[in-house]
């Protein structure tokens, strides 16, 4: 019965090809036990290879060495070559700076990974049934998840890795383990997040089922696999739309924008994933939140913004597109200079200012009201001509605390890097008047001596 | 803090719009004595009318006449319009044959109707909160759902039921209403599945906040949250699909299967589903099951079949449709004729099947080995022409047992009754000899005294 249950599921998800050579993770536990015999009994019918593999985690001491030798024993009664090898795991946890459960992962695919080539195979058994399954996506729910993680543990990962006996629950497996008198081992150490695997496999699940549904393993592995295929169809569509709007470099992406912005949210959300995978490989560091305000740059008033991510990655607002990257993109600068009349006005068309002048009496002066966007100056404090200009570097403005540099100016005003040079400075032949209408030098400045006065408006178009 | 975040839940999902004229659900309990509250407050700023409706279940007694007295009490302090209305909810529950929480849900939203009506109102508002929402989506995880379950409540549905309040937690209502003085009242029998409903919220959650993660409500909310995109996104797109690929008439849905056969299996469930519901005008009934057999249809080797449903929905897979309808549809009979040589053989085109005939002597017959498409029958016996033909009312053969009709046979040979009409019925001029390669006369029967046999061979092209 059960062995049919597998042989359904593997053609369902075609995990096993014939001809196929598979490593099995075997931990001497029920589900790998029980997953050895049952392709141990395909070897033949599918003309399959298998290798079992065994890491000695070194943890269990004694407990571990009897684990290898029940290893070897079962293997040999079953003429399967089984490697087994013994890593100190808390050592290695210790010098990696890692968890136990994740560094024992980590070694156990590394092994993996190496018997499979060792062997030449090309697929790896996974002994996870249909309890670690309801197990997984509850723990995951507790914690936060979306769609992705949902989906659950996958029958069938990039090919290699196989989950045969993932619709399995663990009790027939050990009716089955029993009926074929294979005596599994029992891992009182199982490293898989001890604590958390344990209090949802011994408490929580006891407790659904006997106050809310008894079936309840069967409901969140049927939603489970619901689920996948919701999720396959939006993550078929969003790869092809990342195509469609993205172009690849090798370290950014470039995202088009009036094709990405009709999308829909859902897909927009999976089109900055797989950008981010694209330049740093991962997206685990990626929040919800950060993909939100990377979705925000498409407004328009966030033109030429810039969002700084983890891990050193820059989202850039530009007129048609955004722009993905570990690089800093210094935006392209704008440079203008033009001189300014003591009455009259100048349009700069690079900022879509105009700058408004007019030369008037202190009395004059005195009597009108200046809004905010003025400024007035002491007109026989200027020399030469007047010039409004983009910065340059080494400009300097006289404060009431004495020189400043106007690059420290924009950090303290905190000023975007892009955004500096769209700020108009303004200077006679011995220094700036003002850095647009945030600060007026003290060297201009209007006071009891002032006779007339040069008044400067911003005006933006 | 709690008035500003559901004014931003108001504006996000665009709750309210100037001008709405709004009925609020008001039980006494906190939850809508709350909103009650917030809502008076935003009479002015947002220019909308807010009328109180209150059912009095009549199932607490005495409680439920001081409900109903504070109902009336708190809304005169605030100068809104209440609406008090009892029904014995028991009594009408026994007489509908439903659950004292469905009968409590129908007639509570009746009754928002009616006085919405009555009012001219444009919205229903609910005090669901955000706890209710982690606790609905637990019940339903627990109980088996799909990404549709997973959305949870929601925000606003059909622009008409809004729930304003859904982003605030329980305690955090609980101190408004402490801070303003409301004292709600505390509904002990809380109608909404009492039993589960309590366990979630008293046991369930508390525990999974002590072992597995303090924030586990707000981790569900987001869960919730991110998967409504996700929901939406393959609804949009199914909806799309589904006016593609249907022609919709008033008691049936055909669909164009070149057109839908390429389409994801996400987008399919959908389409099926939005078929049965044209129809029926819920799928509430319909199991993933049934979805599954439906989606099976398209295989080729179902061609003609006809699928059974609940609530005397069938589904029929003819050439390039798939029927969903409730009328029972009568395939196109196919009938033939044609006469048959006694050496030689003929086409019934219509079955794509060859009739071989041989007249022999009984020592060859009897020398040859048969396989079981071929039947022989005493050529003496033969009356006059033999005609291969379709099936006709009235058609009887006599077997062993005595005469029958065919349509008897068919039933007991469980012969659908599209494929009836193709089986070829061989007859001579009085008689049946046999219905297809099921059935043989005893009429035409080989016997003691055969001397020459007509052998008869079914052939599939």
């Amino acid at each position: 019965m059960i062995f049919e249950k597998v042989l359904g599921t593997i053609n369902k998800y075609n995990l096993i090809e014939d001809g196929d050579k598979i490593v099995l993770g075997l931990s001497g536990g029920p589900d790998s036990v029980c997953l050895l015999h049952i392709l141990y009994r395909l070897k033949e019918k599918m003309n399959i290879e298998v290798y079992a593999a065994h890491l000695n985690h070194q943890i269990r001491g004694l407990e571990a060495q009897k684990d290898a030798l029940y290893i070897s024993q079962i293997c040999e009664d079953l003429g399967i070559t089984s490697f087994v090898k013994a890593i100190n795991v808390p050592e290695y946890c210790k010098e990696q700076g890692v968890s136990l459960e994740e560094g024992a992962r980590t070694l156990r695919y590394e092994m993996f990974e190496e018997i499979k080539q060792k062997t030449k195979s090309n697929k790896i058994a996974i002994g996870h049934n249909r309890n670690d399954q309801a197990e997984t996506v509850l723990m995951r729910i507790m914690r936060g998840t979306g769609l992705q993680g949902l989906r659950g543990i996958e029958y069938i990962r990039d090919n290699k890795i196989i989950r045969p006996i993932l619709d399995i629950e663990r009790s027939e497996i050990e009716a089955y383990c029993e009926k074929y008198e294979l005596n599994p081992r029992i891992d009182k150490t199982n490293l898989e997040s001890i604590y958390t695997r344990n209090k949802i496999r011994l408490e929580l699940i006891p407790y659904m089922k006997d106050n809310f549904n008894p079936n309840v393993i069967e409901s969140i592995v049927r939603m489970t696999n619901s689920l996948k295929s919701d999720s396959d169809y939006i993550d078929l569509e969003a790869e092809r739309s990342f195509k469609e709007v993205s172009t690849l470099k090798e370290d950014s992406v470039e995202i088009s924008l009036p094709k990405y912005s009709n999308l829909h949210n859902a897909i927009k959300v999976r089109i900055l994933r797989s950008a981010i995978k694209h330049i740093i490989g991962d997206t685990n560091f990626v929040d919800q939140k950060h993909i939100e305000d990377i979705i925000e740059l498409e407004c328009e008033s966030k033109l030429n913004k810039m969002l700084n991510l983890p891990r050193g990655i820059f989202a850039y607002r530009r007129k048609n597109i955004i722009i993905l990257t570990t690089k800093e993109i210094v935006s392209e600068e704008i440079d203008f200079c033009y001189n300014i009349p003591s009455n009259g006005f100048i349009k700069i068309k690079e900022l879509n200012l105009v700058l408004e002048t007019q030369k008037m009496s202190i009395d004059r002066y005195k009597s009108i009201k200046l809004d905010k966007t003025s400024k007035g100056f002491d007109f026989d404090k200027i020399k030469g001509g007047i010039v409004v200009r983009s910065r340059k570097q080494g400009d300097k403005i006289k404060l009431a605390g004495g020189s400043k540099k106007v690059k420290d100016l924009f950090i303290d005003l905190k000023i975007p890097r892009e955004d500096r040079c769209k700020v108009p400075v303004i200077t006679d032949d011995e220094g700036i008047l003002c850095v647009g209408d945030y600060k007026t030098s003290e060297n201009y400045k209007i006071d009891s001596e002032t006779k007339e006065v040069l008044k400067i408006s911003f005006k933006k178009l």
